[in-house]
């Protein structure tokens, strides 16, 4: 591989049975006692680190969200810089996606687009579709970079606006079956409106025909609707949060299974499962990052066991 | 003011007449080759000192966008602290809204609260309301800060989704007339469906009604749009982008006047109107400070004028 591609880095990891993304969310307050280090920010890189190089084999992807490093200002910055190139040396071979749901207007999405691919390196973003996918035209044209849209997120208010019925007009409609055929045995199920986020998945979906880079973004806790938004989106990757801390049953069996007979992409799934607290915080004890690795191979398991039997 | 109050930093402003909100969107191409400094981020530093020196007095509003710095990674972040350190020393009383478009979810959130309001320290952000405004509690619950929502945007694109057309049940009908009555005349001309943003802009007066620290993002560029966002959110404070730079007509007054027509709020207009590019670099020569201060004072006094008018 002569430049990294994010297609080719998530292909190479599902074909690896690695569907565990470790979502890197460091709060100080859950890091366990002995982690030692120089104040707030050495405590959570030696504590990040640590999981890391015990989780590199198994993790299929990397996710640092942005908030827990841009709490720190500067020097939080400057850490998670650090940190993806540690992830660089030691997983060279491990996509990283930095969750930022960042979204801004024409070419001031270029401050973000050098910030994210250029400063930090990484090699997908999270971004928010309010603005309109157009608007963020500057993260599309990255082509060997993953471009993942906010379609259906996991949190419970989450259907304040993506819930929102929207006029299913006749050209939609059309529209939707020209480039998903397979939407149209659902489609019939909404009578005159369809949900907002199905019309972003739609729109992604459109955009994806020319970038080749876009994923979305759809909550494991509503496994139901990834019917749908799979039908619409055919191969395009889905990023699953959702799993673990924030599951309403606490069972992990039957949240991924539910999640993956809704969007399992066959043949190899083109799906990210991604967990974060569930991992991270599993043992106040030095062991860590062990418990934190063995979360995410049970994880990989339950999937390919799953994968297996159908 | 014993602590610093986004509400009445604002009104306060709007009482001296002084409606223009300075842009800071600094972009090194555009720079004036006299201004000397440091490497691009010297530069960055001494164009946007002398810009925020010569204009302190008249400008009401300070607006720098994340984008253009964070592009420069902690250094960026290192210096836009310093910047807004700058305009607390010279110019105290003007309050400094940052543009961000952040969103997260639950207490992920607190990582850019923190972020905005304890490390930068500014008075107010925008925020994206995509994964639904409960969402965003944290941001709210800052009771004296000014907390943004992105409504009805300046770009081209933003009909995309902002645009659609959102089923209006009875019970969404019922809800907009009780909280804003006002609404009641027009609401019969939009039969069955809403575009998205006035939903967006009820909930967020909804939410005015209980932090009452809410307020708008609505483009200039679609002035006969403000009229029902305005019926919908009363007095909320209205943040306009798209004068300047992204003007269809090329002509300030008239582009101006359509604004205040359809969304000042009597009687002192509830109106921040920002100007970044046709503020910061109206010269090449080394008045450049002083032709941007030109611009926001001859922005101040058409609005005044017109207020004077009406």
């Amino acid at each position: 591989m002569e430049t990294r591609n994010f297609q080719e880095l998530v292909a190479n990891s599902w074909q690896n049975g690695l569907y565990g993304c470790l979502g890197l969310d460091p709060d100080v307050s859950k890091i366990p006692a002995c982690v030692k280090g120089s104040g707030v920010i050495g405590r959570i890189y030696q504590f990040l680190t640590d999981i890391i190089d015990e989780s590199k084999d198994v993790v299929g992807f990397f996710k640092p969200n942005l908030a827990f490093f841009e709490r720190y200002g500067s020097t939080g910055i400057q850490t998670l810089k650090e940190l993806i190139c540690r992830i660089n040396i030691v997983a060279p071979g491990k996509p990283i996606i930095l969750d930022a749901k960042k979204n801004e207007i024409g070419n001031s999405n270029l401050g973000y687009v050098d910030f994210v691919f250029n400063y930090l390196g990484v090699d997908a973003v999270t971004v928010n579709p309010y603005l309109g996918l157009l608007a963020l035209k500057p993260f599309f044209q990255k082509k060997e970079k993953g471009i993942i849209v906010l379609c259906r997120t996991s949190n419970e208010e989450s259907d304040e606006f993506q819930g929102q019925r929207v006029e299913l007009t006749k050209r939609l409609k059309e529209e939707i079956t020209i480039y998903s055929p397979s939407a149209q045995s659902f489609l019939g199920e909404f009578d005159e409106t369809i949900p907002l986020y199905l019309v972003v998945a739609h729109r992604a979906h459109v955009y994806n025909k020319t970038f080749h880079n876009v994923g979305l973004v759809t909550g494991a806790t509503y496994p139901e609707d990834l019917k749908p938004i799979r039908q619409i989106a055919g191969s395009m990757p889905f990023l699953l949060p959702g799993i673990g801390a924030q599951s309403k049953t606490g069972d992990l069996e039957a949240d991924l299974r539910a999640v993956l007979e809704n969007g399992f992409y066959q043949p190899e799934g083109n799906v990210i499962i991604n967990v974060a607290r569930a991992a991270l915080y599993r043992s106040q004890n030095d062991d860590y990052a062990v418990k934190c690795m063995e979360y995410i191979v049970r994880l990989n398991s339950i999937i390919n066991a799953w994968r297996a039997s159908v």
